[in-house]
């Protein structure tokens, strides 16, 4: 299904209701409260976690949540990058949580209307997306145990199962755009002629979509089979490995795809009116967010020493 | 010079006087017409060159110049990615003038404000430019012998010798932007901690750094050497294929840096405030225009059949 | 099982019993005097096609059949590379049989002892094996029409399905070797220690072991589709195309593979007593025989024209 | 000249009489009774840095030199790739030289018949050098304060200057192999026709063609320009990181140069006999030995940052 979202630009997924996988952790009301509208297309989250010290590496994060009496929390902090940041109703900050003494990332589902809540900037990005990724501040914001999401202290549990879906979600988009990609490319360089020949007749041109064809291929079945995987219940580590492989692969593949394609594309490739062109720029940022390609490799890495070379690649 | 115009994104050099060099082959009028004004930065020219379906290979082109009495022409035809057409005060276009039976590749100097010259189309491109590259159409413009630049029928050749020094001019802007890139980006990665280290402590960050490092200044040395060898009236055919293989190298080696620092900067080189964003976009062009990378190669692999591997390579 | 295979470097499943595919094709006596006793271990066939200036394109064949008398044919011609040539029984040699005036590419089992039948050249190759791939010289050697394979003037036909296997057959050893390859690595950066780390800790390691595993892990299911395809008795065509794409991803990703292994032992990596080292060597070959990386990619260009590609993507 | 060495495959400069330049910091004696006999061909010196545990990181050496006595010393250690180990006459053995308390990285000129010192394996390697590279012991061997080279604990800063001296002797032959290669190559393409055409006349061969000539036009100014640098007695920690980005980018694109000659070979190119084979197996090497291609990267990174972007690229 994100495969097939990913064939249109991701411009267009962003108008289908969505919400984030954390929610399955949420509380009757919250579910109710957000969750149901949020599916229903009558509302959206944001999730946001990134701050200006804490991006690649979540242990810098220094938005706090102190408790101020019984059932009672004060927020203050500043999140970076919140997709949605500005049209959400409701932002799923994670935060510290001071309790007892310790520091405990705990997720908060903080009203967007919540008094002390501001946009404080907004700036243009690659892509082209009706909403932006603002960076938002959080100012003496009260809240109370109810807009806790998952409980206290869980932030970092439901973060990496909420990884494990996006990356997977991330490859599935990956693989819908190199299909897309192809296709426009191959149509393209059958139609069009220099040289003397269709495009497609020079190796120039057919040698790179060939190549193409083998990476979205060979990436549709590894995102396919970690999907799989996932919901047939495997081991949560081996599978949160793969789906960092999957994300990896793909995204660096269609990266490779989308690059070939402006250039098959030639003049026409760079004007913002083609579809290669938007997906060049789109494509970009899947090898940054969610976890960079650096910080996949580092996570499939690990998974190849802890769960085991034969465990990961069968 | 142009290595220092790379430094700015090319958004800069775009305020700069400058003019193309097929003017040296023009006629002291237009050159007092049109050379030295536009100097004096108190015009823009153009230079119209593809068509629809004459890109890559400019054999196809279907501009007429038809002669309509003595020393008059009509001029019909449209072009494509007319970079400064909306703002140029004259348009060098290339097109075939009719002369006894032959069709012969010829140069006019067309002023912008002949009637019969209109933009037809506009479209936004993936750089960030103050001017567009529209297409424009020529109908039934009348023109006169003065208006030919440097001779019925030397198109051809003049468009050869522009390529010379337009390519070389695009691998020195591609080298200062290599420069700036490495600068900007070891610097954040000096100043920017992750994962209880400094960025250009990770090597998954400081090796990228390194493979830059060692294509920007093996990139710089190739442009300078053939630049220094068109300065020295080296034979025109080899310092054209040379200036094609420093184009290659430089634009190629350009796009890696390029992607390596947006992915340095991690959500920041999404961002279009920053720097590696911009280039990243802008450098994507010069492995287009110019001839793409695959004309590029094909001039190199025929010169070193016909100019020898060992004049290419030393 | 090939993957199996893979796993130990080639020279070991040079022992073990095999025969080209194309005896599918044999007649009951053929069957009977070569197949059986190849599968029993008991003898060897080679397989000749190339010749010296018909590699890619068999289409350049000059090994003539001629036929002399009822039933009896006299083959002329030299091969090159000849796998088993040192120590086959039989050698299926392609042919053109000329016949009512036209030229038939033609299967020939030829027994290695038949007079006129001789090893013309043998010399080293990069990988170490048991055996050499000599190039054979055919003169005037007396065939019978029992000696035909798969009938007059179908060699072509045949050698399509054996590229089909064959190339499966080079996927799957491939990915096998990637296997070994990343256990090999994984295993030895996890226990060296150099610059004040285990190698694994070191992303100039760890980073590249992290692509090979993507790269096995894709190429795998790559290679297991198209052959589940194969024995679900999909359109030839299609699988023929698939068969050259899995064979491309496949022999391309395991010559990184063995690269990056090769640099992660270090100068033990380049000791030929190493697996990396092997590897390394005997991996080469598979981008090169079977139809070379450039074949593939056309094969796989065309299949994206002809059979769609959609059909080839999923 | 060492760019012409590398022409030939290594192993005609194995014949060449040479000798490593840290005989520069030798006595009068040494250079009498090792240096000029070297130079003169009539012996071979070996260079003994590596161990077991101590390779990219010679922090590790456990290799001891104890003083026993009036400017007496005894040697005990194992060293690893001895190259010319087995034919020197002389082997500079790097030792930490216990004195005061201390231990002191020390070079010594260990005379190959000294009692003690003994070869203990000899394997083979990728390449066919007429000598190999063997593990060398050294128990109990007897010298004297006149054996030491360049001066108690001197050997770490005699070692850099080596490096740098042999990083630059790497470069220049990968340049020489480079150039030998494409001749090579084009030369087969020009001859060699299939598919109905010569070789070079497809872009899957001429394109690669094409970037190996830039990277081979690229590397050689590079080299060229990092060696009149240190005759023009540059800064020497600027020479050092400069050095290695050279010794970095040839190795790597002779590496990229030679796998590409071996595919334009075909078959032919998987030959021994072939000198594409040859190179394809030699240069490996490089991109190992002298400190491998990471330990270059890290050595870069860290000049971009100590000795500066523009220093490094200008
Ligand atoms: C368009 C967009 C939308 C986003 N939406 C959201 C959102 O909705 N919610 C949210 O919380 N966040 C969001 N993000 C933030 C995104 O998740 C981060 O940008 C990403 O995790 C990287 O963090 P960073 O930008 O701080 O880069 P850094 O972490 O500073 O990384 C910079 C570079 O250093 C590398 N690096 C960092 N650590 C290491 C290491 N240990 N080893 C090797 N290399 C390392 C990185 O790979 C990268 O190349 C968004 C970002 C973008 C661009
Ligand atoms: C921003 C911008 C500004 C421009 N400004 C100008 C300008 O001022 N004046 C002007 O005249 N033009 C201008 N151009 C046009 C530019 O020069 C052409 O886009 C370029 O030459 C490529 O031609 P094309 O777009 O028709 O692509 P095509 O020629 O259709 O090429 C499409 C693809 O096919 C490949 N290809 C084509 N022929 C072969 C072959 N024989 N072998 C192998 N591969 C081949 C190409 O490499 C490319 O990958 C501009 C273009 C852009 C994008
Ligand atoms: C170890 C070994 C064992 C072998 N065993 C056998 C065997 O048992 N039986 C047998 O019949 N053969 C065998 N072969 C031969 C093998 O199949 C051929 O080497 C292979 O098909 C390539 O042919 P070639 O060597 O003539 O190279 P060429 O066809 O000359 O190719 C040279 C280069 O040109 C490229 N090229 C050729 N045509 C085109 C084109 N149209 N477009 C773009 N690029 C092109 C190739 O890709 C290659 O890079 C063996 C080869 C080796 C090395
Ligand atoms: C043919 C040959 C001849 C030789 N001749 C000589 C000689 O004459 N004298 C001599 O003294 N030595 C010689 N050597 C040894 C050579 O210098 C070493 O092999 C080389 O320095 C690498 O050391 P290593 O083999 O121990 O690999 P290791 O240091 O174990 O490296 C293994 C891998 O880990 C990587 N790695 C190690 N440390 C780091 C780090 N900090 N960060 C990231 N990656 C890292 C390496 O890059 C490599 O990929 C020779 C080697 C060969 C193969």
């Amino acid at each position: 299904m994100e495969e097939q979202f990913g064939r249109s630009t991701n411009g267009v997924s962003w108008y289908i209701p969505n919400a984030y996988n954390v929610w399955k952790a949420g509380s009757p009301e919250q579910i109710e409260r957000w969750l149901k509208p949020a599916l229903r297309g009558e509302l959206h989250d944001a999730y946001a976690v990134t701050e200006i010290d804490a991006g690649s590496d979540p242990s810098g994060i220094t938005t706090r949540a102190v408790r101020v009496g019984a059932g009672k929390w004060v927020l203050n902090g500043e999140k970076w990058f919140v997709t949605f940041g500005s049209v959400a109703k409701v932002i799923v900050v994670m935060a510290m949580a001071a309790e007892g003494g310790q520091l405990l990332p705990t997720l908060f589902a903080v009203p967007a209307d919540a008094p002390g809540v501001e946009i404080i900037a907004d700036v243009p990005f690659t892509h082209n997306y009706p909403h932006g990724h603002p960076s938002m501040k959080f100012t003496d914001v009260e809240l109370t145990d109810s807009d806790i999401l998952g409980g206290l202290g869980n932030g970092e549990d439901l973060q990496r199962l909420w990884f494990t879906e996006e990356r997977l979600g991330i490859a599935a988009r990956c693989i819908g755009a190199m299909q897309r990609l192809i296709e426009e490319s191959v149509d393209w360089a059958i139609n069009r002629e220099q040289g003397g020949a269709r495009l497609i007749d020079h190796q120039g041109v057919s040698f790179p979509l060939a190549d193409s064809a083998a990476d979205a291929a060979a990436g549709r079945l590894l995102g396919l089979e970690v999907a799989r995987l996932t919901d047939a219940g495997a081991d949560p580590k081996l599978v949160h490995g793969k789906a960092s492989m999957a994300k990896l692969f793909c995204s660096e593949a269609a990266g490779r795809c989308a690059d070939r394609a402006v250039q098959i594309f030639g003049g026409r490739g760079y004007m913002r009116t083609t579809a290669a062109e938007r997906f060049w720029r789109e494509l970009r940022v899947d090898r940054i967010w969610e976890g960079t390609s650096e910080i996949q490799r580092l996570v499939v890495a690990r998974s190849l020493e802890r769960r085991g070379v034969k465990s990961m690649l069968t």
